[in-house]
């Protein structure tokens, strides 16, 4: 059902946690399942610098977010919103159709953030 | 959103994990959200020694799971048949509602690995 590398990713999420006084926030929350994604941003000279994630969401969210703050550690924020969730499912190669939903948290978040980061600058 | 005990279940889930040769193995899949849930049982003398369970489902799943482990740890199979996801989610203090389908998952694989055990008796 699932691919090893989205087990890999739920077993041993990847910056996974809180960070203190973040640059930027992003909270969203799923209508589908009433999961929450909350994702923090560190930004120094318009470049992502570190960035957690904390999810009361399945195994596909945390998966999923795990993945995407791989793909965004270290970019600019202009690249950090390109990143789609579709972009992160291929990475993982593939999830069930039922969890793609959970999948769009991670991206939502990850924009969330970096509004709060423009908006707070 | 989530009472004090929810937080301390999903965080430090309690008998998480499989067991090796168990007495029953039950999985049940949530049909609205797509998880799955696994309840391994060691049954002696018709008291359960040891339960684990593993899930992909979300942090409700994990701390309703982990409060129903231990509440039939000890227990002879007929007291775990008891148990309902009314029971647990009362001792974690509630649950939002969109979440109360979460919590059946370790019900229902509390009941499928009793029955995997009678069957292999
Ligand atoms: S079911 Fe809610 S995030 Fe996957």
């Amino acid at each position: 059902m699932y691919t090893e590398k989205v087990m890999d990713h739920f077993e041993n999420p990847r910056n996974s946690g809180e960070i203190e006084n973040a640059s930027g926030v992003g909270e969203v929350g799923n209508a589908k399942c009433g999961d929450i994604m909350r994702m923090y941003l560190e930004v120094e000279d318009g470049i992502i610098k570190d960035v957690k994630f904390k999810t009361f969401g399945c195994g596909a969210a945390v998966a999923t977010s795990s993945m995407a703050t791989e793909l965004i550690k270290g970019k600019t924020l202009e690249e950090a919103e390109k990143i789609t969730n579709k972009k992160v499912v291929e990475e993982l190669g593939g999830l069930p159709s039922e969890k793609i939903h959970c999948s769009v948290l991670a991206e939502e978040a990850i924009r969330a953030a970096i509004k709060d980061y423009r908006e707070k600058e």
